[in-house]
């Protein structure tokens, strides 16, 4: 699932991509026509995609984008077919053609679409409070309440039976059937991402969104922010606490119980059933297996497999913490 | 002290409590009316309580009850005069029953009994910012100040030269008199109870409140859940920093000091003249004594005694967690 | 810097104020006339500073203040022309006599003065959202973006270009240009600081600003509270992300990159590019220096020299943490 929110400015000319980025056309590619950007999974003809690990190789070796942004040093893992730009900073240089294909997914400020929602026309199907605001192209489901002064900014699915809670912000996300956001939440923020640069940092655009399965429940103040290249995902009848942050990319599975000020850093995966006590905190790019038990206030830093209970900081198997304890 | 703010929908006759939760009634109870529930120390003739561990088999022997829901193994600790209600889970079948009692303690969606303050009749005694919302039953001291879009949800009881933060939001607490909430705090919002369930987690209902003692200040973008069975409590002229978490039935004493970002996991008690550093976390279920230190960043997960110093992950005597490092 | 938005009640003459506090005026002093209180390197002529610990005695052998509130064993630091008042408790008493200089510094109550942004003439400058509030003494600079149910409050100083994010409550803040608050903070409240005292504590006046350097970026659901006698800043081109709490006096540098829930106790000085893993915590009154990496989770609790990495609870040497675990 892409986002289907932001607008795509392409198809570019690779040429003119190349030249607005300021990079050497050394192959001298022309005319193709770039119609997206995407992941190297996700990539297809007269796409442009990137790799930038060798981690990623073997789905680097299948990717069927039509360009890719790389390093000199990982082209030889890529197919024939696939036009290799090669870059120093592979991160970098992705940014800028996103960005150039989707202007508007860098800049988070308030939309100004919104209109009260008793202007609107969700009367027969929801019950709303006071000041409830909604941007264009939302949709709501039926049976849905939303509480006092929440924000629905424009592209946003809610299904039905859902409850938005009051001061809560949402934007750049689907919600399926049956949840509940409690208050004071602000859902779908671009993530916390961007090159460092000692005078002006730059900003990593995020065209991801966040998807929120059925029966789930968001607990007060949490934040969870949207993806950049893929997307923010919590799965169903998964119930989080307050004060929860999730940062972008994280994919959290079905059934998952997570406790109040609970932290994750980004780009992890967790299985089904995994259980979180309160604070914990879950480092970047980490895999988390099904039916995890990890203990409050435990820093992850590694993969977990299936089936395990840890704790501690950095967390290791709960039966050698309580031992060593 | 009960909560005083939900409607409770009984009496119920035994008979049809017991088929509403399709239990079997193998002691073929009738007619008995039942009140209300309770929990096993303040239930009274005609409630029903429950009975779910033998820790608290010595409450349990002194019990008024007239039911209790228990399971097989500890029915010999009640009084002879407390009829039995055998279940293999006790809490699952109690939150049914709860839930039958007092149906709108489940959903917290928000209050549609809310009015702007300009046209309610509080006018003389207190000021008031910008929309700011104010439910049914709500009683206001003098000299009390209430923020921008406040919201005081219906049942809440606030004392005297009060001051209400701005975004605050309020609903089932009782608030003493000179009692600061600052700004983006949500107060009385039900806690994360629930019995999980691979399809639909079930809610457990919340019928406590929160009380909060004369003095005490609350910091900017804490959250404070009610309780479930009892209440969730914060004592006199007891100071929490911002980003704080209390969950459900917590008991915090008087003259307490917590800093920012600390949590409490749920159903714990401390005593007064607790201070407690930074980003701490205090699990379920403790005891914690009077004049208690607990350094910043600690993850207590066991009882403390009156006026230990502790620190540490698992928490440890302040002392030997210095020697240790 | 000083903060310029608390209105100076004085000068008092030195007399009036010894006597309104209950101090013995053994020394006789009487007509001097009293312009401001100040730190000790900062006090002028004609001011009166405060002097609590031995550690501070090199800068304070150099204080201009014409008056100092210290205790008797630290008088015989001060220069001879710098008059001293001997107390047993410095800093309640130096509260009081702030408190007489700057009685709006102590209560944090919403801010009456604030309009709809649409009845004020900001319109062609900047864009605005729903339900924006702006108090008196509010300077925007262009190109400025403010949205829904923001809440700018009296004495606020935005530069040009910034983007303040829905529902943010902002007071007593300068903030230069290029900057962006996100959704749900809370900049610029009083801090966490007062004299415990069992029956009722006793608020400590914070008449220090934030102030938030340009280019910077604050996350979702952040709290910044101003200084109490010096400035809560933030450096130029420093991010963020969500759910940070920064207490009051801590100077955070240039060019720094902090993770999600981290929070800072207080009092603390960052050199710039420092990078702070999520949900790390600093404790107050330490010297992190310029270019150092300190680890998610980590519990800072000692200085920190330039150029280090740190990692663990307490924290310790990178290499030293990874080898011990």
């Amino acid at each position: 699932m892409k986002n289907p929110f932001f607008k795509n400015y392409g198809p570019f000319k690779i040429e003119d991509i190349l030249k607005s980025l300021d990079l050497p056309n050394i192959q001298n590619y022309r005319d193709d026509l770039i119609n997206n950007v995407n992941d190297l999974s996700s990539a297809k003809k007269n796409e442009i995609t990137f790799f930038n690990s060798k981690r990623y190789s073997s789905i680097a070796s299948k990717t069927e984008a039509t360009y890719c942004v790389t390093e000199k040093r990982l082209g030889e893992y890529l197919p024939k077919n696939c036009k290799k730009i090669y870059v120093d900073n592979v991160l970098l240089e992705m940014s800028q053609i996103t960005s150039k294909f989707y202007p508007e997914s860098i800049n988070d400020n308030f939309d100004k679409s919104v209109k009260n929602i008793s202007e609107l026309d969700f009367e027969n199907k929801i019950e709303y409070g006071e000041n409830v605001l909604i941007g264009d192209n939302v949709k709501l489901g039926v049976n849905c309440s939303i509480g006092h002064n929440a924000i629905i900014e424009k592209n946003v699915v809610i299904g039905s039976n859902c409850s938005i809670g009051s001061n809560t912000i949402i934007r750049n996300t689907i919600i399926e059937d049956n949840v509940n956001i409690l208050d004071g939440c602000v859902i779908g923020k671009k993530g916390f991402g961007f090159f460092p640069n000692n005078k002006k940092n730059l900003k990593y655009p995020h065209i991801g969104i966040v998807f929120i399965g059925k029966n789930s429940e968001i607990g007060c103040g949490s934040t969870i922010d949207r993806g950049s290249m893929s997307n923010t995902i919590i799965g169903k009848n998964t119930f989080l606490d307050n004060q929860i942050h999730v940062a972008h990319n994280n994919k959290i599975g079905d059934n998952c119980i997570i406790a109040g000020q609970v932290g994750f850093a980004g780009s992890s995966t967790l299985g089904n059933n995994v259980v979180i006590g309160g604070q914990a905190g879950i480092s970047g790019h980490l895999k988390i297996g099904n039916n995890v038990q990890i203990g409050g206030g435990s820093g992850v830093i590694k993969d977990i497999p299936d089936n395990s209970k840890v704790m501690g900081y950095p967390s290791k198997n709960l039966r050698l913490f309580l031992k060593n304890k």
